[in-house]
């Protein structure tokens, strides 16, 4: 047992029933069925204010990091382990270096496209070792499968989460089983997960036959979650918060951004965002913007169902969203790794938006495709979720949500180059054919094109 | 005119005839047909070595970038802006934050793979806004452009170069005209200029019909060169020696490991060595390892020719080298980027091998596939360019070079998710068809295969 429940403990986010963390296997409340969140009591550690941020940055100001191994140092997460996993030992820290993204000034196109006269900045969570924001999450996760001597770990994504619980399982020494659609990923898709030496298996089904298998793989036969049911991916990406606001100076920005599939990133960010107003009082706040495509909608669909513009009144009109909820059947989008109708994190990113008096917004396909060309002209290849995010910052101006001065920082789930076919379709590409090999025939087209 | 010829100029590495950087177009010695060095004059800067890693380092410690505009902060190459381009004007940098890269140390499997007790760490060059190397030399090669007041940049490859050449036109505001192959690339090669707004040309042709075409647009229409031959671009991937400098406390690892195609990797890490090694004295020494894959090996070959082995004397053997040196038609790859049979950086290339008192080694097909896959084992997803600098590491090993308790740093050029393909088709695989979609069978596979 490396850590106590009076340190770090499970409790059900419906009936607050709580349990040994280092004991659980389902992740599920045995009482009432909901999801777990991960507490731990910080009061142990007896720290103050300008105690924590000197700790953080001391750790980020390390510039001779050839000299050390101590993940403390390397980690953009495990930076900040005494908020993310405090009494996990050290020692068992599984870390591929992930975390120290680039906070970036959004460009000139971008900005004018957005329109309004906000400041702009976006968290590159593609620029991790597997090339999505799900590391930031997947080396707490298995971190902890470590500490508890886990075999295997398992899940049914086809894309992010598959890269990364094969990444992080194979540093780990863990066995990794990804579960896939047999015809209906791409070899880019499973790359990765072979790459990393997982166990693919190919089912004659869909994802959803897939999704059923793992989740009774979880329920009754023990197999360890790497999908985001498992809390501790929670903890790690609450580090987008603790990140953003180190790089601010200890401040806080007006609003965060995210794009919103299953749910995680928006559940971790409203997670963050109460820890870290706990522990340094004057830091401020944001309010988070919950941004979901045309083609997967569910949960802003039936927040504008609930809140009718009505959003910034403080009040906690959860109840009355999930009345007005409904899972629905998605339709085509390009932002496929957003392309969720049953968020399976739903009831954490209802209670993250009403704690932070955010919003949910709809973004249309055409715009978020067209952020993702826009940013392209600012030099930066985001992926077609981050252009979900884009899209609803550019909604939230329009309407008045966002004010003019506010600092914006919009979260970039993964590489563009996960999703280079739909970044080659933009209409407003340039690429023509010369008639044949000669400088002046292409001297002619340059002229003439450029 | 933003810095005179006392400043800064250019060198011919043929006859030493020289120029003015800020006049220069066609990059070619208009005595001897050379390549041109870039010339910088540090004394006049008059910094002892205790004030520049004072200087470089405190500008990596800053940990609150969002309250500054400034690129020295922000970019892990301009951070030793006096070493790469000391006379630029600060406000014409053209920056995407590149350059903050990790540098992790080898995997157990990797260790293992390698064998021999070496300290070895890769330096993550995939890590970067374009995903490859070569925005290392891309910031600076488009900051000089600026300066000059350039319109347009050029260039002919098909894979990192026009990459790179795109973002950072797009950042600076400059057009840029990509020239590729129609039918011989694939979507994922062109959706990054594509994205970046760059004017794509197809030819009729092969790639090299369009590097024809892109020199003679260069040498007899003044269009701006993005590819190597711009010295500019050697001066920003110095940084790579300077970063791993840094890490290590400042000290220099015993060997510098990368990849060789048309050389500009070992070209400038060669060039930033002789610097280092200028400006702080006690620094130590590394020797260059320059690797080609067996089917693109015109320097290994003429290398090994010339050599027999005689590697460690010390004694220059440069000209019998370029006696035996002939270029080749390359064979079969995984390791594209590097599929290069006349490399430009040629001369470059013998000069810093010999300098550093380094060596050539050829990676076999299948050794360079193998390293990918056992990097995998470790987590990190790697291209094939750094396979073929992995195998080239186990090569020297087994042969002695590398001896015992050296510290060896390894180039990675790119990130893996740019050759998916060659990644999925490991022979070492786990790939398994389920027969349905029961639990049943899927918990029967688990067991059967993991």
């Amino acid at each position: 047992m490396s850590f106590s429940i009076k340190q770090t403990w499970i409790e059900c986010i419906g009936c607050g029933f709580q349990a040994e963390l280092l004991q659980e296997r389902k992740f599920k409340c045995p009482k009432c069925g909901n999801l777990f969140d991960i507490k731990h009591n910080l009061d142990l550690l007896e720290m103050y204010p300008a105690g924590w941020t000197q700790k953080f940055d001391a750790r980020a100001r390390r510039t001779d990091l050839g000299k050390t191994d101590n993940p403390l140092f390397h980690s953009g997460v495990w930076r900040f382990k005494e908020w993310i996993m405090p009494y996990l030992p050290t020692n068992d820290i599984v870390t591929l270096g992930e975390g120290n993204v680039p906070i970036t000034k959004a460009g000139k196109n971008l900005l004018e496209w957005i329109g309004g006269d906000i400041d702009l900045h976006i968290i590159q969570e593609g620029m991790t070792p597997t090339g999505s924001f799900k590391d930031f999450g997947g080396t707490v996760m298995m971190s902890l499968a470590k500490t508890m001597g886990i075999k295997t770990v398992c899940c049914a994504s086809t894309g992010d989460t598959s890269a990364m619980a094969a990444a992080y399982a194979a540093k780990a020494g863990i066995e990794c089983v990804v579960i896939l659609p047999k015809g209906l990923v791409t070899p880019a898709q499973i790359a990765q997960p072979l790459v990393h030496g997982a166990l693919v298996i190919m089912l004659p089904g869909d994802f959803d036959d897939c999704m059923r298998v793992q989740l009774e793989l979880t329920t009754n036969h023990g197999v360890f979650p790497a999908n985001s049911i498992n809390p501790s991916r929670i903890e790690g990406h609450q580090a987008t918060v603790f990140l953003l606001a180190q790089h601010f100076g200890w401040e806080l920005p007006d609003w965060i951004a995210a794009p919103v599939g299953n749910g995680s990133n928006v559940s971790s960010i409203g997670k963050g965002l109460r820890l870290i107003q706990e522990q340094l009082p004057n830091i401020g706040s944001s309010n988070i913007l919950g941004c979901q495509s045309r083609a997967a909608n569910p949960l802003a669909r039936s927040w504008n169902l609930a809140n009718n513009g009505r959003w910034d009144e403080g009040v906690d009109r959860r109840n009355f969203w999930l009345e007005k909820y409904v899972d629905i059947e998605c339709g085509t989008t390009t932002a496929t790794a957003a392309r969720i109708g049953a968020p399976v994190s739903r009831d954490k990113v209802m209670r993250e938006i009403a704690l932070s008096r955010g919003a949910m917004t709809v973004a249309q396909e055409e715009d978020l495709n067209q952020a993702v060309f826009v940013c392209g002209r600012d030099g930066l290849f985001v992926c077609p979720q981050t252009g979900i995010a884009l899209a609803g910052v550019k909604n939230a101006v329009k309407n008045g949500w966002i004010k003019a001065g506010d600092r914006v920082a919009v979260v970039s789930t993964a590489n563009g180059l996960k999703f280079t076919e739909s970044a080659s379709e933009n209409p407003d590409r340039r690429m023509i054919d010369s008639s044949d090999c000669s400088v002046e025939s292409v001297l002619d087209l340059i002229s003439a094109y450029s």
